[in-house]
């Protein structure tokens, strides 16, 4: 896409959404002056709403809806919480800035003129006010130019990317490519906003993802070009990813099919985290078709992997009663249904050892770039 | 300087440590050889042995040592251990490639041969380990090859940096030239590992370097191009700033002689991370004279911005327990010694609140970027 259509798509998304906020504003101000009762529908985000969509195969949000009315002394907080964040997005928007999740909140916190109550008091509930009309709008708040952190993402590989930059202050926005293939040890920083309006995925010529739990591993891939010896895209979420690199993930298998692998340490947090890439989060049931890669496989670490690689057994961490309490909790997941993943959890629980992926380096440094991720690529050795 | 001599430069600096590592290695078996005691000397970097150096106004470590002793049943398995650290640290200078700590920890822990015992239980004592050998080789970890995580800092301004990027396959290293004016939202990535070996700052156009603590808040100021309306590069370390960070801020400031300024939030905490630019780490006190940056200056948050800048009520944050008990050992840290911080302390102590550096939303998202830190720039409004 040349630049200057880029350009127009983020405008026109700015456009679509100052145009459902001013349809939902009026709709309430229309309500005011005609009905007795001024409300609004929220889709209800706790876990009671939150079903596995077994034919999409990503955590979904069911369709209960909890109304909100301005006159129900319950409500009425919420509601006007709901208000002053849709202002905010306007404001934002219409300044053509971005902004984070923290500085929503102390943009709309103040005293009720009158009372000795705060409009917030804490982050928790204006956050909870963007969810909602992140589910009223139909827009991700990154598309309303709100994001959460700096970013924390890292990408390296055989794929051009161009982002648009806009100007606040109204001059042209900055282009700016990035050759994935000549990025330096720290890789391409995934920004805090990876929506195509931003971030557009110009070309690749890779094969598939792979999926990199932890950025210290990661380096080490990178620095074995392993991008370029297996033709891939390595990506780090250092940890639990933002939304940003689960985004790009999604993208990069949706806008050009690339199969995702994901490698994790073989521990409950580690496998946690491949399903959250794969199926999306409880948190963010909503988001889920935007952000989740049901096809995602896991490559590793399996505890079975202790046995096919012949590891030793200093490499074993011993499993924690919370470890054990959190392989519960996933044995019931639907998502985690397959035999595949309970043998895994019974071999887990039954030998009580978990391992990290680092643990490859008690072989030689460079065991799982030059051994384990090959051999696992070569037989298709994945869980699904 | 030319990639060819960047890359001689790195050769160079491995040829030294292999060299250090030899010597000290024969010394130790020359020992073993020909007296009944084999020890090696090692600086002791706990507390007690770390001083404030008035002079280069920065953290140091005093020049008490510790002997240990091979037969010296208590000593004899750090003696081990910083050995087979030593060795590895060979080995990954000869392959020509890095790791993180977590990798070292695995690749020397085995069972002692005919025992039940390992050579490491857990990973911090190879990270001392690894330490002993800064002191005592008197090369930094990032030079023999070694980091902590990926990297966590970020960047951006009229600044042309070079890094070269070694094949561990022996293929020729990779140069990857950045242009800090021209990268996407988030940034350039500090790379783990930034000594001169391997990250060129090739040019330098700025007037000052204005490090901030959250790299929420960075993007606020990278989006406003802050950097081109101020002539000047922006550094986020992403609160607790890795080494990598804090090096390149040092390098900044010694081999182009900027002034540094860095912006935290107005609690002890974020005035801490300011310390830690400044004048090193307690933890680090050896390393200070390669990180430390004595020079740097405070822009803010205060206390008494809290007044001068006319913020309103609701963004006061409640000074807790914790905060007044962090604020207490503060006042007797030699470096903090200054009347203008003393005065802050009070203040903070008296008024009973903290603040952060997005409540400058509270007034416009850009108030940061637009009003405060300019007026704080042009009146030189420093803190020592």
């Amino acid at each position: 896409m040349k630049a200057d259509d880029l350009y127009s798509r983020l405008k026109k998304t700015d456009e679509a959404i100052l145009k459902r906020l001013r349809e939902w504003a009026e709709r309430i101000l229309e309500a005011a002056r005609t009905e007795k009762k001024v409300y609004m529908d929220v889709p209800v985000r706790t876990f009671s709403n939150v079903y596995f969509d077994e034919e999409r195969r990503i955590i979904q949000m069911g369709d209960r809806v909890a109304r909100r009315e301005f006159l129900n002394v319950g409500h009425a907080k919420k509601f006007l919480q709901t208000s002053l964040v849709a202002a905010t997005l306007k404001d934002l928007i219409t300044e053509g800035i971005t902004t984070s999740l923290r500085d929503v909140y102390y943009r709309i916190k103040h005293t009720i003129p009158g009372t000795t109550e705060n409009t917030v008091d804490e982050q928790k509930e204006s956050d909870k006010a963007i969810e909602d009309l992140e589910t009223i709008l139909g827009f991700v708040r990154e598309q309303m130019h709100v994001f959460s952190k700096g970013g924390k993402g890292r990408l390296a590989g055989p794929i051009q990317i161009r982002e648009i930059v806009p100007d606040p202050d109204g001059g042209p926005p900055r282009i700016v490519e990035t050759d994935g293939e000549n990025v330096g040890m720290g890789g391409w920083a995934i920004p805090p906003i990876a929506e195509p309006e931003r971030v557009e995925i110009e070309k690749v010529e890779a094969e598939f993802v792979l999926v990199i739990e932890k950025d210290a591993v990661w380096t080490r891939f990178h620095e074995d070009r392993f991008w370029n010896k297996h033709n891939c895209i390595i990506v780090t979420g250092s940890g639990q990813p933002d939304r940003a690199t689960r985004r790009l993930v999604h993208r990069l298998h949706y806008e050009f099919k690339l199969p995702v692998y994901v490698m994790t340490d073989a521990d409950p947090w580690g496998w946690y985290i491949y399903s959250v890439y794969k199926q999306g989060s409880i948190n963010l049931s909503y988001l889920s078709p935007a952000l989740a890669t049901p096809d995602s496989r896991f490559l590793g670490l399996t505890i079975s992997d202790y046995y096919d690689f012949k590891f030793t057994k200093e490499i074993k961490l011993v499993l924690k009663d919370q470890d054990r309490k959190r392989l519960k909790e996933m044995r019931r997941y639907p998502w985690f249904k397959h035999k595949e993943w309970h043998r895994e959890f019974d071999l887990m629980e039954k030998e009580g050892f978990k391992m990290e992926i680092e643990a490859g380096s008690s072989k030689y440094f460079r065991f799982i770039t030059k051994e384990y991720t090959p051999a696992k690529l070569e037989a298709k050795a994945f869980l699904p």
